[in-house]
């Protein structure tokens, strides 16, 4: 018996060694992630049930679920649990998804589709809209609030990621940098004012994505610098993607059309330093996230597929 | 020298026993909440000032601050410390500040003056003051999660407060009455739907208030529970003096125009049970609010005032 135990674990380590299987990894975690936010998703109260619907309708519209996804996965690289993570990872989402509902919103970038389907507001209305994208924020932190009740997380590292999280998606973060990309609309600026936007826009949100995940999974003060890094590092190249995708993306594939930055007069990378340049800068950012994990061995490898994901995603 | 302390103790007793004076009191909370609010408030990022200048034009545009001396006297009624609750009782004011600028939005009340200053949007333009709402609800959460390491709080206790003012702001609160509020716009309804509103719209962030301060003050669970209904009694008495004060009320005093709930055909006390009614409802709900609390003694005095205060008050 200690034998054929002894041989299993061996296959065990000979398969994990091979380069993992990453399409079924992101189909397995973008399950688990959609069962949880269904599961945590608040019950509808009437008469105010429009409100629930539109927080559904875009929370459940297609998303690839990037961000809590990087969450578990930065978990897993330190040891830690998917199990440990699953109410930040879906307050994530809630959060990605209300700045996608309010950045989509006449008065902003005034998208009427966003993955293929009309806009909320298209749907709902604008104020209904504006409610759904309030909702969805403030519903991540009840949510990520009762995560020691729920899921036995340890209240002072909760804390800490709240506030991380906060930051992240606050003025200091997603909302600065989405302010500085609506103001600069069709003026022009240099590189150092695209990357403060691309910085804080989307990188700042995948960034703590990342670094939450290793700290609820238990991770040394060393493990959290490293996976900080990596997480800058992919969502610079993240949003450097998709500008790229906005000049060469499938409007098929993507669900909403292309070259509307450069007909909005977006600040990009491409709009900076040209095409080929982003490119280029675009892969060392993903080689060097890499690099960055090297040390974590086979846990992290999640981690190295989403860089190299980045690049080669199509939507 | 025991007999001098002994006659100031019977001094200090004396005087505690006297009507407080509450304009003094409520003066000095202010002074402390504003100075508070000054010194958390975050530091601006070029290039996207704009956003924290819309922040701070809301937040210090000369707001009441009833809900963080709720949180305050709550504390203070159960035996807590000012110090405690701080950090809590200012994100309360930002969440309040962000949602009177989503409130005044053009696709939501569409209203030119608030506190006798032009709103967000007629300053800083549509999609600046939104993002500025939603930077400051984000910073609410940033300010809170780190409430323990700057003012010491219980960890447990302040994920427990974070998780009500989470539910008391968002779709099943303040969010949602906002929802059904707009919704009903020139539909009429019956009284459930405008308690409905109410409760939830001006109602729950209120008695989320008290109740965090009970709790962040080392309430007992009864001290907290009478804190709680202490909290909704005046929540909604102060949501019917606001609807009264739009048919009664002095346009100069309040800083900004009366009638606009008529007009707009918004669902009030008023238009479903008429001023007269709404006028006794409104004491008999400050009378339970009074009696709620009635074992608190002395303590407890400036929650009393605050109660009397929402009838009276002029704006």
């Amino acid at each position: 018996m200690w034998k054929s135990l002894l041989s299993l674990r061996i296959m065990g380590k000979r398969k994990s060694s091979q380069r993992m299987d990453f399409k079924a990894y992101l189909e397995e975690k973008r399950r688990v992630v959609d069962k949880a936010l269904d599961s945590f998703f608040p019950g509808t109260i009437e008469p105010a049930d429009d409100l629930f619907k539109a927080m559904r309708y875009s929370l459940f519209a297609g998303g690839k679920r990037l961000r809590p996804i990087l969450c578990i996965a930065g978990a897993e690289a330190v040891g830690g649990s998917q199990n440990d993570v699953l109410p930040v990872a879906c307050a994530l989402e809630m959060i990605h998804t209300y700045s996608l509902i309010h950045d989509d919103l006449p008065s902003m970038d005034n998208d009427d589709l966003r993955r293929g389907k009309p806009t909320s507001h298209k749907v709902f209305g604008e104020a209904v809209a504006l409610l759904a994208g309030d909702g969805l924020l403030t519903e991540a932190f009840s949510l990520m609030a009762r995560g020691s009740e729920t899921h036995g997380i340890e209240p002072s590292n909760l804390l800490r990621v709240i506030g991380i999280i906060a930051d992240a998606a606050g003025c200091r973060g997603m909302v600065g940098g989405q302010v500085v990309d609506v103001q600069f609309e069709g003026k022009g600026g240099d590189l150092s004012v695209v990357q403060f936007i691309h910085e804080r826009k989307t990188g700042a949100l995948i960034k703590a994505s990342v670094v939450s995940g290793a700290i609820l999974g238990g991770g040394t003060a060393e493990e959290i610098n490293s996976l900080s890094v990596y997480g800058e590092k992919i969502g610079l190249a993240f949003q450097i993607s998709d500008d790229i995708l906005d000049i060469e993306g499938d409007p098929a594939l993507m669900g909403k059309g292309v070259g509307g930055d450069i007909e909005r007069g977006k600040l990009t990378y491409p709009s900076a330093v040209g095409l080929e340049e982003s490119k280029q800068f675009q892969m060392a950012l993903v080689e060097d996230a890499i690099k960055c994990i090297e040390s974590f061995g086979e846990s992290a490898e999640p981690l190295r597929a989403i860089a190299r994901y980045i690049i080669k995603r199509k939507k």
